[in-house]
């Protein structure tokens, strides 16, 4: 229970927890972070390496910093606003994939703060030497393929980025759990990068970033994956929005797809 | 007192406080849980099973999570918001009933979550084998009988519902403290279930989509319940709808009725 | 200091605090409660008895809770948000009177309900016997004089002011720390009851209704109290009202007078 | 990690932290304070000190209580919002000078009274025996030079600097951590003041107004500053603001320089 007025026994509020399910054993781990956010771009990045690479679901997140709703599966079975936490070995000696995702951001400044930190805490429990976060860089001046500009927790880092095609991200500030990940990263001397990827801002899901995104990603830790998926759904999106243009119907309408995005809302 | 600035000696601020008058004893307990929400649904139900049953008050929940205000009676004593716990004993062996419903929804994120643990904690500690939550839902394509959709935390619960002629829940997503109280009930690995009546969303307190979220309730418990009250609220709703509609006026005002609603505010 | 990311060290955040002066022995203390509001008829009705009675500041509550700003006095010295106690012998043997008010309510529903605890554990800490809270109530059908109407923990209470003429607060809600102090009362076994007296709501001050409720008050308690100071200021509210109706120049501006009232702001 | 449901283990959840690089030994310290606000008066001076000064940073403050956010540099470091205390040993005997100044004004009323009590907890550990806050006063009818307006903890030192030539700041309130940091250095029993330099309102960087703080400042410490960059900065800006109206294109915008400044937001 909780604090009576009168008494002394007491038993804590409800609070942020994370659930294991498995202990993996890592090496040289790396923590790949994915919330949705601008384009969705950090969200499908992660979805698609944790698709590609059957990366196996070993802890959740939950929190009542997330918002105060629940979902239905399509069989009917309910679920609350998560975090999920993935790795994957990559044999023989790493680095290995720590991958986290979320339904959503929570919505408070201090979830905000409080999320990243769970998150780096993680991180650090599995001795993660690195920590890459990823977003979308809105513009009107789109490039093929999409820049990918980066920064970093240190000079040394952002100019190996700069090596890898990345452009320094210089000024600005970056918002949000994503950011925040980045920034207490820093604080807590754990390396990290961001990577944020050119997108148009009208798509919610735009695969063609994400696909940049990971592109620098992969030549930056050398772990190879097959962006073939995100390039069909890249090539799905540009064909609707090539469409919705002849039809000069204006701006195409978001194109929502997957997994555990919320339809109409009941109460 | 509290903290002093200077100083070391401390007690703890205001908490939500669950105050107990008896600790009944309760054979394979189901709790009900009954929420204002969208035409009242589960609150409508609840109270009735509260009434119908002569189900006996055994505790109280208040919490500064609940509005900045008390309300007055009619004999000018004051009360506090708060939630309320009754119990039935269904002889010989039951289902006993636990029952569930509070004069408002905690108004933030935080406060419903936090309502909704509680609340759990206190099916737990009665060994609760079952948490039911109800609520409405809007539609204007509405049937009568009106439907009824239903979620649950595994799928043999489901199933067992469209057994009884409940409509699968796929997809959507349910807001509030009902939803949390179902979500977070599978996190505590309790069973759990919601059934959500069909309301046309113009009634505040819909007395047929109560009955029809109690009649599928009854049939999955097995214990029978008179609804007459309830087909008698409906029936005068529905007879003021159709005058209002022949006379032309739009949609009907809502009709308040009954217990601890508020009245004009004075401050 | 406070947390440190990587340490265990840790001292409080900041809190709520009542720093006492003195700590004066009372005989069967009654509690009175005067925050602004509806008219500042509490704020004014506890001023003026602190001031007629010349009863003695012993306490002061500070809190985050309050907005987060300081006023200066005409002398250029500078003063918290904050709660005030006093006390008046009433010899020799009581009823003691502990007046409390404040520059403003907390501006959260959370600080209502801490600063209504506070102020509840020290009646508690100084065994009052009972707490009087008070308030204004919205009319346009005004009477002279006001009348007074009554709320209480309890319904022999109720009939006990009614019998001193005020009449039944029956249904309705009370916002505010006001009201939960009146409230909160019930749950903690402190009898208390609740004057609202008639106010037209386009005066800030309103003298005349905090006269009316300042009456009953003194029948209540056998505390007779001499009421010259607030008929002098209700008329002159009058008077005013009526200049400014017989110059047809609309609803009268709000005469601010007194104490602690904020001026222009600056930041 | 965070507390459990179903478990005890836990780990407090992300705070304010203050992180020493180091701990100078100081003698008489004045601590000065100078956040972000109208006119940015007290953030030019407490920044225009730290450079003439080339005062050492030796502590720094991170919170969950600043926006979730993270900046960039130009070389495409990340930084977090923090705010910065610098030391000036100022030889033989002091007053030595503790500089605090940060990115931003905590989002929230609780954020704001926190900051300003881990600040005061600060000037309390090095034995600060005076604080200084500043800020600007908007006024339409501004003087050259602008008149600094100044408020104290106690009479005598308001007297002080009305010898000083400054003006009493009789009434009014300062909203804001920098007036909270002044009001609660009277509860902590630290002598603290506040000056506020007359500004238009429309200049987001005043000089000209920091200025004439500033000089009030050194008189009242006794300790000379070069005031030629901010001299230069004042005639930089009056010079485009008469150029605007020589232009007679309404008010001039925004002239943002420096530091630490956000520019175009990417998420």
């Amino acid at each position: 229970m909780h604090l009576r007025l009168d008494g002394r026994e007491s038993e804590v509020k409800l609070q942020t927890e994370v659930r294991y399910y498995e202990e993996p054993e890592l090496d040289n781990a790396v923590m790949v972070c994915g919330l949705p956010g601008i384009g969705s771009v950090a969200w499908l990045a992660v979805n698609h390496l944790q698709k590609e690479l059957h990366a196996q679901l070993f802890a959740e997140v939950f929190s009542p910093m997330f918002s105060p709703k629940v979902w239905l599966a399509e069989d009917g079975v309910v679920g609350l606003m998560k975090g999920e936490f993935h790795y994957w070995k990559n044999k023989p000696r790493g680095p290995d994939l720590l991958l986290f995702t979320a339904n959503e951001q929570p919505y408070s400044p201090e979830g905000q703060y409080e999320l990243a930190d769970v998150v780096l805490d993680l991180a650090r429990k599995f001795a993660a030497g690195k920590v890459v976060t990823m977003g979308g860089m809105a513009t009107d001046r789109l490039t093929e393929p999409p820049k990918v500009y980066a920064g970093a927790t240190d000079v040394g880092l952002v100019k190996e980025l700069e090596g890898f095609g990345a452009v320094k991200l210089a000024g600005g500030a970056i918002t949000g759990t994503n950011g925040l990940i980045f920034g207490l990263a820093k604080l807590k001397k754990i390396p990290a990068v961001c990577l944020l990827a050119e997108t148009p801002g009208y798509l919610s899901l735009d695969a063609n970033a994400a696909k940049a995104a990971l592109e620098l990603f992969s030549h930056m830790l050398n772990v190879s994956v097959d962006l073939t998926a995100l390039e069909k759904q890249a090539k799905e999106n540009a064909d609707a929005v090539q469409k919705a243009k002849d039809l000069s119907r204006g701006f195409p309408r978001e194109a929502r797809k997957g997994g555990d995005r919320e339809l109409p809302y009941v109460s």
